[in-house]
């Protein structure tokens, strides 16, 4: 456990925009509630603002989720390219976003950030989507 | 020395928009010619377009890199933030963004792509930037 998760509060604009969908002692994977493509936020669990400036036990923990989240999301919701990307301009809580991208999006082949109409999630979307993550979170 | 740094060949539009500042066997590292921000590219030497499907040997490296040269940019350019991104919508050779941001450039909170206007380089501020990173860079 790193020393910052019990302690540990979601922005609220993170909150507001996105529901929880996996946590572990070091990070929360949450949906963004814009369907328009499938948008997860992995957020570590800590204070500090820059990855590079993570400690480095948190640091290799947090590139692994990237990396395993990633490689789920990838395969199953059939991207034609993820968007990884840890920015922070608006909100200064460390996030990485990982974002399934298709050539037939709404905002393709611009980034998702200001180009994306919104669109609320079907009720049976966001459960196929619970349960899926869910069995794949069950195996990490 | 991975498998493909024998054989790899810029993609085209990266070599046109951006400046050789630092290479060896896994990785180049480029300035993009746009120097409204300091903007660099952290360029793997892969044939694989995704981070999470990089062989385990250099995506471990790669991480290091990007750590490394994101801790060295926000020092040196005295960064209010950094956005780190691999997108590679337009151009899929991967390709990670290491670009300082500041509370006051011209895009600011918005991403930079799309939202910059081109401003060149002045030759002291290139000369600049080619000496303190080979300063850097002769430390790795």
């Amino acid at each position: 456990m790193n020393a910052t998760a019990d302690t540990f509060v979601v922005n609220k604009t993170i909150a507001a925009d996105s529901l929880l969908i996996f946590e572990n002692a070091d990070y929360q994977i949450r949906l963004h509630k814009n369907a328009s493509v499938p948008w997860f936020i992995l957020l570590p669990k800590t204070d500090v603002t820059e990855l590079h400036a993570l400690p480095e036990g948190l640091r290799h923990k947090i590139y692994q989720a990237q990396d395993a989240w990633a490689a789920f999301l990838s395969e199953h919701f059939h991207a034609d390219k993820m968007n990884i990307a840890a920015l922070g301009n608006q909100v200064r809580q460390l996030h990485i976003h990982l974002v399934v991208r298709y050539e037939n999006d709404p905002a393709f082949p611009n980034p998702i950030w200001g180009n994306l109409p919104m669109r609320e999630y079907d009720v049976l979307d966001l459960e196929e989507i619970l349960i899926s993550t869910r069995r794949f979170a069950n195996q990490l």
